[in-house]
């Protein structure tokens, strides 16, 4: 006898202007790609997109590594499995924890054996590169970070760590879920080891697929393994000879088609604007964003110079309701922000500004949403979008 | 200085019948879904669209677990969660292998740290119940099998297996990415307690998610455990925050949202369809086919009676060149069929019947074309298309 059969109406979903950090709006050429007639994983029209999304993703990530892909899974897979591969149970992993994502990491690395050392960073800063240093005086496998902390607003500095990281033959592995195609992550230039992403946030693909890169030492570290990667699902050294463009592929799992032929558009599109001048016009809309923010009396909760372009963490007034203000967005704007995590919940909004969905229009809109709500809220407030005007100009 | 820019044209892809195992032409209102506006993965009318999949998937299972989501990764990641879930280093696994798939769920089975007791089975046929149940006689954490056995078309039957697995006090898990709706699965009336499979076979949604259900027994088993899951990317205990109907959400992992709504129509057509009748379908369409096939004098791979509906493994011919075929198959009239994997790599086809792809239509084409290019290679047949037609009246 069969269980009761559920009856529900055809999918139907409101339109929003998506403004948390990520996922983001698509722009119309990826959402066309996902109706492009569905390949199978091993044909051969499907084989060349995966070259070219290599390539693709070769330049987003600023790199000449082989072995760049994009992962079957989200950016917490991303972080999976930059992990799992180079973590063998008994090394010693600095992580650096400046918010929720840097204790995921640490986590993470947890799970997969490591000897977890952390820098512990007050939320809203970032971390010295004198701690690092000082935390590499014991041998470490790899140094691990986030780049863009999305819960706190914060971007960690780059510069100089792999130099101490590899002075102490330590792999060097950042995070870049929430900066890559939003603020620049050349990847060989600054000496990174492990590098992966998430698709929905600043390349605007849609939420489903992980973009990762291994440098050679990496890859040689990962070749020297002791024993196999924990994961199978995520072991590069057989995601590898899928997505290899020189020997025979083999297969591995039924790969997300639809998902890479959306990350395929969202990194063509990116390449057709350019890094510099989207990484540019990143900067510029969330400039504008902050000074409207703070021109209605806002503040900003991450310190200078260490402000995130793409996403801002901004504090909740005094008095007023986190979740009632969101609710009224959503509703009323169809705009979709987020509020805080951990112990920042319901005391912090954060708003993303990001890939299609970063735009000057977005940005006034969402001032003179959030300005007409918060005055109707009881926090009186006014000129926050004509401050962002005047910055945009 | 950037690195080159790549210059690609907008993607376009050719128009495919897919008839390998998986994945499937997609029924048009599943295509629809995926350009639906995209939420946000904590948008209520999100949350409200994952309630209804749960609703979906239960009845797809023929379940009443409350523990029913979709894994956000493709079928693979479906079996690494299932086994690591419940496994943890040192238990016994008795894992029957009788293909590929099965050799894959005693690697994963190790990879989490289990001893495994592999029951080999010859490629074509099933494992008797007296096999599992003399393995029983040692203790073991779990009895895990393959339900459609893609690499050589063989259904294993089930019956049996979970009284004599809960006799020894063992969970019984079960791989239905090939079969879950196109044969029957009702996983509480067979006493499955972790039953997976994957959206882009008999479902007919894109690849990209993977269904998997747990019964109170595996829930149980799961809150006992010793040490955390390896995965935290695939931890249920995790997932089951984010997918719960009753509590507050709490964020895990950014959700593939457009998979997601894909999932929803895929399984909501199949409610509309019913299970009977869909598998009714599949069986009609497998037996028309195999039919053509010997009428052609093909050898149908699998043994009776074990043989799947939803993926048939037939012999290459003495003197045909495999390869050759499927190229013509694809290139002229634009059909997709797997390869043989394994030992049979160059000696089988297998031909997927599976979901929106198994069709009276797609039969009949295919028998035809497979006809006519065999007859071109120098294969002699005939009489393949009207033995189906016979079959199908």
């Amino acid at each position: 006898m069969e269980l009761s059969r559920p009856s529900f109406d055809a999918l139907h979903t409101p339109q929003r202007i998506l403004l948390a950090p990520g996922p983001t709006n698509l722009p119309p050429a990826v959402s066309q790609a996902l109706i492009a007639p569905l390949l199978g994983h091993m044909d051969p029209a499907f084989l060349q997109i995966m070259d070219e999304t290599k390539a693709l993703l070769r330049y987003v990530f600023q790199t000449t590594n082989e072995l760049t892909i994009a992962l079957p899974a989200t950016g917490g897979a991303g972080m999976e499995a930059a992990i799992a591969n180079v973590i063998e149970p008994g090394d010693r992993a600095v992580i650096i924890v400046a918010g929720v994502f840097g204790e995921r990491m640490a986590e993470i690395a947890g799970r997969c054996g490591a000897d977890v050392d952390r820098i512990e960073v007050e939320w809203g800063r970032a971390a010295e590169l004198e701690a690092i240093e000082s935390a590499l005086q014991r041998k470490a496998k790899v140094v691990g970070l986030v780049h863009g902390e999305t819960s706190t607003g914060v971007e960690q500095p780059l510069a100089g760590i792999a130099q101490v990281a590899h002075d102490h033959e330590a792999l060097f592995l950042v995070d870049t879920v929430a900066t890559l195609g939003g603020v620049a992550v050349p990847v060989d230039a600054l000496g990174i080891d492990v590098c992966y992403s998430g698709g929905q946030k600043c390349l605007s693909a849609p939420p489903g697929l992980s973009p990762i890169t291994f440098s050679t030492q990496a890859v040689e570290s990962i070749k020297g393994r002791r024993q196999k990667v924990q994961s199978w699902y995520l072991d590069v050294s057989l995601l590898e000879q899928y997505w290899t463009e020189t020997g025979a592929r083999v297969y591995h799992h039924t790969a997300p088609v639809l998902m890479v032929y959306a990350l395929r558009e969202a990194c063509r599109l990116v390449a057709e604007e350019g890094l510099e001048a989207r990484v540019a016009r990143h900067a510029r809309c969330a400039s504008a964003l902050r000074t409207g923010l703070q021109a209605m009396g806002l503040q900003v909760f991450a310190q200078e110079p260490y402000r995130l372009d793409t996403v801002t963490g901004v504090l909740v007034p005094e008095g007023v309701n986190d979740a009632a203000v969101r609710g009224r967005l959503l509703e009323e704007f169809g705009i979709e922000i987020a509020g805080g995590l951990g112990a920042y919940r319901g005391r912090m909004w954060r708003v993303g500004m990001m890939g299609y969905s970063c735009s000057e229009a977005n940005v006034l809109l969402f001032l003179a949403a959030l300005g007409k709500i918060l005055n109707e809220e009881g926090y009186r407030n006014g000129g926050g979008v004509e401050a962002a005007t005047v910055a945009l100009r």
